[in-house]
């Protein structure tokens, strides 16, 4: 069987982050994008692709974890960490899920922990600590693509061909669950002291979030 | 001589992506950041790293071309055209430029026209017809850094290490021009129905530049 990639982030902050990940997610053929934690995400910059790609979400990374060990699926954090390997070495064995941490802390001990190796990506400049969090996974799929063999899309002109009918999702952009769950969650991250940048700002439906895409589009 | 690698970005529309970019033009060891047309940007996404970089501005693309040609560089378009190779192939010669065009439309005929060759970045999947212009130049820099043989930046724990003394750049993040020939390029574009979408909402000078990437690092 052909091997596949995965997407599985936790608790990424900025959700415009989640949106270009899913454009790249779904450019570079991403088989899952799989949510840790926290849940609803915008589509700001996902340029309408999100409607392409199947979404996952859990609880708790050791949720997660079984979910991708009983695909025989290999977990790779991508980190600036002793004993990873340059991602352009191809270290890769089988079907693999990429683990992106936090934008300003990286992967925690307990997201290393369900790793099985790491990858990084070399840096040659002295004016940034690390990259943007989403071209870091854009450089580790593409890298996976071509690992695999996955085969090139066709185009249309100077485009790649955009498929016609998207993969159903639940409404409003989010691995689809019940508002109180929902309100909930909101609830407890709220006594938490956990807030978004956009969260009160910006509420997405299907048709607000087109909208979006539109003035957006990155 | 050791190759170099230069950004060279033409009227691209969302100034966030130009922050985005640099912050990897930096992480890539790029060169110059060198803007065609619209001069000013914020640094929205550049995550403190544009002070590390050097910036330099022309008005036209051949006068771009031009100071280019002198220092002997390839013009690389990042573009999915017909005749374009895989970026994964390297097929770099020495010191190169790689020219990204507006995030809608891709490279015009007139940018097509400055360049010597044209790399592309594979797409597997359904969902979307290109890339976000920022990790489409990431991966291309990428990979650049991988043919040219850049040494890799020295760490500091699971971090690359930051330098302490930045370039000097022109205040407000501009490549340094007088205030009245900014005005007088606003009222030109004013006139011309251009607008940026932070514009006006977004006023930058040194010290918001650092808010900035405090309240939007990424």
């Amino acid at each position: 069987m052909a091997p596949e990639s995965f997407i599985l982030v936790h608790n990424i902050a900025k959700r415009h982050n989640i949106g270009t990940m899913a454009r790249s997610a779904t450019a570079f053929g991403v088989s899952e994008f799989i949510l840790v934690g926290r849940r609803e995400f915008n589509s700001f910059g996902s340029h309408g692709s999100t409607s392409h790609l199947r979404f996952r979400h859990f609880h708790s990374l050791s949720e997660a974890r079984d979910y991708l060990k009983e695909k025989d699926c290999d977990i790779c954090g991508v980190e600036i960490a002793d004993g990873a390997f340059p991602v352009s070495q191809h270290p890769f064995r089988k079907s693999t899920a990429f683990l992106l941490g936090n934008e300003g802390t990286g992967l925690s001990a307990k997201e290393c922990e369900i790793c099985d190796f790491f990858v990084y990506i070399p840096q040659y400049g002295c004016g940034t600590a690390s990259l943007n969090v989403t071209v870091a996974a854009s450089i580790v799929l593409h890298h996976f693509g071509i690992w695999a063999g996955f085969p090139e899309r066709i185009r249309d002109g100077n485009k790649f061909s955009v498929a016609e009918k998207p993969v159903k999702q639940g409404g409003r952009n989010w691995c689809s669950e019940s508002a109180e769950v929902v309100a909930q969650e909101r609830k407890i991250r709220k006594q938490n002291g956990c807030h978004d940048l956009f969260e009160d700002s910006v509420i997405v439906n299907d048709s607000q979030s087109n909208l979006l895409d539109v003035l957006f589009s990155d």
